[in-house]
């Protein structure tokens, strides 16, 4: 028998995933779909025949859903997930959060207010790979970390709402709290619209970490390479998490640089150790942990003070932007040449 | 019948390489080596047992030698070329040319003067990849460029009396200002020193070309891998040169995104193509461009007026490191976090 | 309206996979599925709950439906085909078309005399890459074709009713016919069990093609990695086609030796160039190519002809490894060692 | 002081390697080089211009050298040798020792009765990674081996005086005799000749170890990859060493498949771990090796006695070409088809 029941917003790019994920979990069942748009109603039809769809994404909020999943587009989140709240349903919203820290702040405090579950949809917390990096970290394994770079780059998908820190970064950054349990004391960065005006299609994010640790997100839409790359520099050892190499996932670098009397550096150089990563679904993870919220309370991993955190960096990250282009940049006048 | 002759200072990494290929020159010869470590001075007599050797530079700069090859501490760079320039010898310095602006000014202003060769190592420009690439940028095959992005990482080799700026980004910087033709209009740099206290080993350059091209470069001494590559993003194609990749050294990959009526972004997939490149040893080419230059006049295509450039781009990027790191990033000073 | 429904006998490995594209090809419909295993017939409810379930085979024989594909152990499709045969139905039968000669000709015959459709599921006759390396086979852009060398390996997964050749050779077999449109006229074959007694886990065919061209194919399920590959050696041209590298599937190398005036042997080195090939799930072209050829007669790409023409050469190639076994390797009695 | 001088026959592809190792060996000196080309002399004086050259092999077989490397196409390597050890010196003959069985055990015995070194240059003995697999193999890390296979591919470079199993097995078949320490009970080959006639460019060869292991060897002048691997196969580890892939040239797979009760094979999938290893150039420590074995009268590890093993491997799997395809292929005469 079914015990939960979800209404799932939005039937673009990732719904048809959740909605999926959400079907095969035990004693659960996706009731309803709403989309504004008919003819993606009727996918719904061919894959879950079952399941009733709507274009009102009132009707899900008036529905007996336990939990709300919020697919749209991101300038909606807000909207819908405090709806959402409002009517007592628990809510699950797509990553990012929100567009801006205020709107995140509020989510956060209506959910603690009205004891409901706000989950953000940070799939990468539950990849197996992140976990068992996460566990390499906080084990030791890598020494102190110095530095972490993450790169995720490829062409497209372009958005035309937001820009490229907003669409891919919240990935890095929630990867990097998750792994690290720090949040970043500065935020820098660098960015620029190459293909359509305003909207930046690389960026460059330049985090420290109260003066002993530094990390890079590189995030890109114009590259002809997929890369999804996360590099850990600890002082003992280094690890690479390449998201595109099934086989090899996590790479164990035996090897760094030690410092000793000025200026003698010297090197290490040993084994390279891959684990064996049980693959597991992240969304299917995501989805049980939101279910395992609603039924026992507790807090899911990537709940709505984690999203909010993300907002906050991301906003800090758009905000140095424009500031830095004007100011900062030496301007070569080269006299001579 | 040898009719040119050289002098080499400095027998330590660029050394020994430099003088196995000036030795090999047609009607060229090594007929010195000075070095201030006697022991260094032995292995000269091992690999090329009929060059003179020495522990002073002076007595180069005195020799009867045509060219003078400096290959010391970037430090020593203006002293020992200034002073060979006064001795009426043509220069070939190691990169980066001088470790200030000012420094390589009055160098290239000397030679102008002398109506000497002053030419700097820019070893990639004589690379035959580098060389494969810039045809294809200029000839337009890519449209008009939009990015550039660089890559030069690995663990170490630490340098004690330079940071990794000015030890790696000679190589990108002179790369980008080869194939593009252009000069940065503004620069700005982030950079990190995590494992001796103010020497920056990981460092990001961001460089803008007047509005319509940006180029990004990331060099690193803390890397568990030997990354070298180069990404040039143009609006018809797209090309990435992999130094580390001899068999796929450069790719054009004929793809990219049109951008229609605004929020329309379509995207093209087509084939990739791998030339096949002759491989020539850069150095080799190198040197025989500073033979050459010494000959005829003609100006080498590594000349003292690109090291300049390059020098003015490092500096201009070291300046902004520093004022962006008090002023700009933003603090996160997170009351509800 | 649908018009063609389907049967589908076993749901193992294969039978979800078919069941799921049988079902959206348009106006078909799966209508019901067969195994012994209830359990089994329970996850057919969850994928798909419109569909009928049975436990015998002779309910969808029986039942109102055009199409049977069969999808159970390789012993048995020869009765199931021969029954469905004689029950008036068209039949898809997964490879290999039967485990002998004899039952494979009887199919065959037995489906011309019933003028039914006898199509075997040679999913790689149906992928998109190997459509694209047959079309540059048959248009001459490799020259002659000298060689062709595939390789099948990966640990596992061992299978205790029939050998390794039967098990995967029955892929390479298939691409060599179809991309070469040429019969081996003679078969040999190495073969070892390492692991299980009797059952082949290595196997190496070597195939001739009347003296002007040869194949090789290395099949295992004893091997740490898992390689897909075919290389096509044109005396122009050569390619490889690698399964498991999907943003480079297919490379073309503008390369080769030529012969001259003996003994001079000299090389052609050239571009590589890597096609776009457009992603297709081969396994929905080989269900649709049953449908139109139920629907309008035409002969299906992987008819029963071929199916006979691939257990020819498996059947050739597994008698040859006893006789060898016992009578061709050299003893090496060494006395001197 | 220099106590050990060599002189070398054949100033080809392995000529100048050789000179230069055997020149940097401690207290040892290459005194002279023969070749019939005297272009080729030329470049001698150009490398090492303190060496005597000659046209004449007479003249080392006189001179007062202690040790003899042969350098020379193989058809040659038997009377050099002979010629060396009757005028008293050590010898080091390229591979393979020589092109049958009875030269080279007239030469083992030779260097036998008159008390002198004979020593073949099988350099992959020597190779760091080829010892650390040998280690692993040896201690039983990978358990009981199953199954060795090796792969040494590339265009070209083509021979006119030796087939390919003659010119590239030899590498392979003393890796395999190396690292097991077995001599293989029976051998048996495929190989064709597709480009010039009676000359095989393609040839895969089938060892047995008496019923408890195997091994293949694949190797090609006719391919347009360069691929060298081993991969070594345990009842419970499997290794993969690739001489193209210097930053990781040995993965050690901890995974394997285990038999039960049949037909239950049931996989384990554990970590991959790629040791880190020193990299020396393997021709230097085989020539060291020949050093010490003449200064010590010790047996060097790739001696006479090995190379003769070689011999008969590659002279039983040359004889089983022939027999095997007039009589074993089972011809298909397709009555059907």
């Amino acid at each position: 028998m079914k015990d939960l029941t979800f209404g799932l917003i939005g039937w673009g790019y990732w719904g048809p995933k959740l909605a999926r994920n959400l079907d095969t979990l035990p004693q659960s069942a996706l009731a309803m779909v709403a989309d504004m748009d008919a003819g993606r109603l009727a996918q719904v039809a061919a894959q879950q025949p079952w399941v009733k769809t709507t274009t009102s994404a009132e009707d899900i909020f008036r529905a007996d859903v336990d939990g709300v999943v919020i697919a749209t587009p991101v300038r909606t989140h807000y909207r819908l997930a405090r709806e959402a709240l409002l009517h007592g349903k628990h809510v699950l919203v797509e990553k990012p959060l929100t567009d801006n820290v205020a709107d995140a702040e509020e989510l956060v405090e209506l959910a603690r207010e009205r004891g409901l579950t706000l989950m953000v949809g940070h799939t990468f917390e539950y990849s197996p790979a992140v976990n068992e990096l996460r566990k390499i970290v906080r084990a030791g394994d890598l020494g102190n970390i110095l530095c972490v770079e993450t790169e995720r780059v490829n062409l497209g998908l372009y958005r035309s709402d937001i820009n490229v820190i907003w669409d891919l970064a919240p990935h890095d950054v929630s990867i990097l709290l998750y792994i690290l349990g720090e949040t970043p004391t500065s935020v820098r960065a660098q960015a620029h619209a190459h293909l359509t005006p305003r909207i930046f299609d690389i960026a460059h994010l330049d985090l420290g970490f109260g003066g002993h640790m530094t990390a890079h997100v590189h995030v890109s839409w114009l590259h002809p390479c997929k890369i999804r790359r996360v590099t850990v520099i600890g002082d003992q050892r280094m690890a690479v998490y390449d998201d595109t190499n099934p086989a090899e996932m996590l790479k164990i670098f035996n090897k760094g640089a030690d410092v000793h009397a000025d200026p003698v550096v010297s090197y290490r150089y040993g084994a390279i150790t891959i684990p064996h990563i049980e693959w597991v679904e992240p969304l299917r993870l995501e989805c049980a942990d939101f279910a395992n919220a609603i039924r026992t309370g507790a807090q899911p991993r990537a709940h709505g003070g984690v999203g909010l955190e993300v907002v906050r960096i991301l906003a800090a990250a758009q905000e140095t932007v424009g500031s830095a282009r004007e100011t900062h940049a030496a301007e070569l006048v080269m006299a001579g040449s």
